[in-house]
């Protein structure tokens, strides 16, 4: 068995059984080897980036990782943006990167470069290969350290010779280690905080925001009357009716210090304390507010059991064990007239599936759309944990093949959107059932808005082109239509009800572009 | 004046006033800043491989340093590829990195990451900028970095708070240093091998492939018999009708071993010695034939002056100072029939405009272009130096800006076109003279290829489905009029004569492709 089918082997054997890829030259082994091990499936993305994207995007819903398979340091730099994000949303992913043969190295050849350096800003675990007979154990390490504690990135760079050569057989999978229970002053302190009788505020992130957690999380504030936060970007967000709503920060630091304005306690369980996305002239970075004190319940950068911690809370302060309440069944009356923010919001919210998986780059225009569908059925919600935009396009792609049978709506910013477009090939390609909302502002509309609070002048007329994507204007209909994906377009709300429902439900998938100037 | 118009100004006065940008929240104050700055000319891209593949187009075509602008280290990271490429190039960049506000690091925000490490790699010269009051001076000292010798890309990193302050004015241009002229010995030793009436090869890269040192190559080969050889992507090469026309080494090692066998002596003038592109089990990765002895004429590492040093040498050999003869002008005769690889090739050459500048990704089936252009009249070439693709595309845009009044010819195959296929975006924003013509074959061709070469058994079913890209089919015509540009389809020979010739001669840029199934 060479190098390749045993890495493969390896793999599969450790639940890894979807792979994402871009390959070149240096990865035609794992390539060829593909036929031996059909347990494997591999993913053709025309975009590392797309690779990369669809890997966090399989995690996130999947809850193990899936692989990827990129050409030397150029391709990993192509993947780099999407897992920036992945990094952020702590996704378990199996990175791996081809390299030249160990020996070519020396001959500095064209593609050659520097692969550790690339690759470890992005990665909570590297290692390059070094031997044919450690290639399957270094994939078994490679798969335990992506679930961690805590869980992440992990890049395992495979030289070319090593693929090739005899190997010995695949390596048996690491045990799974549980996330790390949180020691009990981190339950009594937060304990202590929400009984003080001041503003608890309770932030949830990372695991806390699935099902479990935030069922727990509602019985602590329901016994307790703290306030149920959200971190700004979650990895994925299980809400709708009935389930207890955290409400999110907002992304821009004026509306966030007002959320949380008067709060004496905040109760970090599976998040970590708020901080300005980004630096202004007359604002701080750090959002707590003074005289606040922060009660770390369970650390996402350790790994630490966030589910258990607040389960073992609820159970401290007595908070019962029934369902706290969530938002009521209800769906927005469907929108009439011009067609903006607000009627694609309301169109979404009378529209979306049960189990529906929303992978949620509207960025601007796409505002709305999480207050419309508070009260929809049951479904799962996808944020830009990174903020690297071109993400949304390619984490829909991976929940889809993580999910079948489930409906992905991919809400999209068409600045963004450009970013990893070729992402709609791959979802024609394995028939996904993905239905795309292009959001066509034709602007930066986020750095529109950023170009003021930056504390610069108003812009002149070059400045503001910058920002603009309207010259030419993008035809997202042709687009899509040119990677195979059925498409329309529309320009009022009726059109727009009319053509998302009927593209939701259509198998398979397709693109309506929402043009909103 | 803030640090934001230091930083421009002194790039404009350092004579870099092109910016190739994709920009986020953390550059808002340089591109606030354009409007008091009209020298700097900002093009957009909808993707930052855009812009670093256009700085590198424009570099290699203007022999001046374009700026980038890129938004933090994921804004990098989409951008490595073709920073790679111009790394390989030894193109001049101003690669300027936005970063965020110094104290607010500390917070880790989402959009952090190591941006020093990501850069590092691609980067002959790395500064993150620490006082507003020394910006414009960092900005002089990358101007400086990126002309060398030896020239490359210089990555300038600048967080945000230090362009919002008073920063002083602007910082002089540096004194800007000629190449490095090589020692005599490099001179005498290779007079010494070329007088000894062993078979010589000269092999020239880099600056010795433009118009001076192809003559002075050219005269000592006329002199000395010598042959005369070149790199395998030279990152511009000046070819055409009675220009000596040295033989490119061939990207496959089993041809360009064939090219040197023989060889006694290969005199090194601009290039490096050759090497195989990647390694394979049963070829070696050193492609000088034993028994050749290598003599460095002028070493490009070193930034040393290929072009002086030719000179020089034909001056030792007594070579004259006429021209050295070229191939005769000619054209070959308009192609009729089925469509394929040489068909475009013959089409190419019969149409090809004087002065016109090739960006050649056409990889498998633009093979034979080179061939079929050899006698048309003198035009650049520019290829893929550093062997990661989606650099054609950007790289032809690139060239059309820093060379208005040209034609340029995009040849460009399907499988790398889908990279950076946002180029087209930005022509027709700029309404650049850009033909491009797609080859699409709707397979990794070359990948085809290798899968055998590596040693991999032929490649089952789903092996080979990972280097086909037929399904669905990508429709470039309906890709291109998504994007702006006015587009055709060809499928034989006549068509694609027909409309090669009406796109080449309408103003700004177009699409053919040229479908070859």
């Amino acid at each position: 068995m060479n190098g390749a089918q045993a890495l493969i082997r390896t793999l599969v054997g450790c639940g890894v059984d979807v792979c994402f890829t871009n390959p070149g030259t240096s990865e035609m082994q794992f390539v060829a080897a593909l036929d031996e091990v059909p347990a494997m499936r591999a993913v053709l993305g025309l975009f590392e980036g797309v690779a990369t994207g669809a890997a966090d995007g399989f995690g996130r819903m999947a809850e193990r990782p899936a692989a990827t398979l990129l050409h030397l340091g150029p391709g990993l730099g192509n993947g780099i943006a999407n897992l920036h994000n992945a990094r952020r949303a702590r996704t378990p992913v199996v990175n791996v990167v081809g390299d030249h043969a160990v020996t070519h190295l020396a001959y500095d050849p064209p593609l050659a470069s520097d692969i550790a350096s690339l690759a470890r800003p992005v990665s909570r675990w590297y290692r390059s290969a070094t031997t044919p007979e450690g290639l399957a154990a270094d994939a078994a390490d490679a798969v335990a350290a992506a679930y961690g504690p805590p869980s992440g990135v992990a890049t395992l760079v495979v030289p070319a010779d090593l693929t090739w050569s005899e190997a010995g057989g695949p390596a048996a999978a690491r045990p799974r280690p549980s996330p790390r229970p949180v020691g009990e002053e981190a339950v009594t302190g937060a304990a202590k905080a929400l009984r003080s009788g001041e503003p608890v505020a309770l932030l949830l992130g990372g695991a806390a925001m699935r099902r479990p957690g935030i069922d727990a999380a509602g019985r602590v504030a329901q016994a307790t009357g703290a306030r149920l936060l959200a971190e700004t970007f979650p990895a994925r967000h299980e809400r709708g009716a009935g389930i207890p709503a955290p409400e999110r920060l907002a992304y821009l630091a004026e509306f966030a210090m007002a959320q949380l304005a008067g709060t004496r306690h905040l109760v970090l369980a599976g998040a970590t304390a708020p901080v300005s996305a980004f630096a202004y002239p007359n604002l701080p970075g750090d959002l707590v507010p003074e005289g606040c004190e922060v009660h770390t319940l369970a650390d996402p950068a350790e790994g630490e059991d966030a589910v258990g911690a607040l389960r073992a809370l609820a159970e401290t302060l007595g908070a019962g064990s029934g369902a706290a309440p969530g938002p009521p069944p209800g769906r927005p009356v469907p929108p009439t007239g011009a067609l903006d923010a607000r009627a694609v919001a309301e169109a979404v919210g009378a529209l979306l599936p049960e189990d529906a998986i929303v992978s949620d780059e509207g960025n601007t225009e796409g505002i709305f759309v999480s207050g419309a569908t508070a009260g929809a059925p049951p479904h799962d919600w996808l944020c830009l944990t990174g903020a690297a935009i071109g993400q949304g396009m390619p984490v829909a792609l991976g929940a889809a093949v993580a999910c079948p049978g489930r409906r992905v709506l991919s809400l999209q910013a068409d600045g963004s959107a450009m970013y990893t477009l070729q992402s709609l090939w791959t979802q024609a390609r394995e028939g996904l059932d993905v239905t795309t909302v292009v959001l066509a502002n034709r602007s930066y509309g986020i750095l529109e808005l950023e170009l003021s609070r930056v504390g610069a002048a108003a812009g002149g007329p070059r400045a503001r082109r910058m920002l603009r994507i309207d010259d030419p204007e993008l035809d997202f209909a042709a687009l899509a239509a040119g990677m195979g994906v059925p498409s329309s377009r529309a320009r009022t709300a009726e059109e727009f009800s009319e053509q998302l429902a009927r593209a939701l439900a259509t198998p398979g998938p397709s693109v309506v572009e929402a043009v909103l100037v």
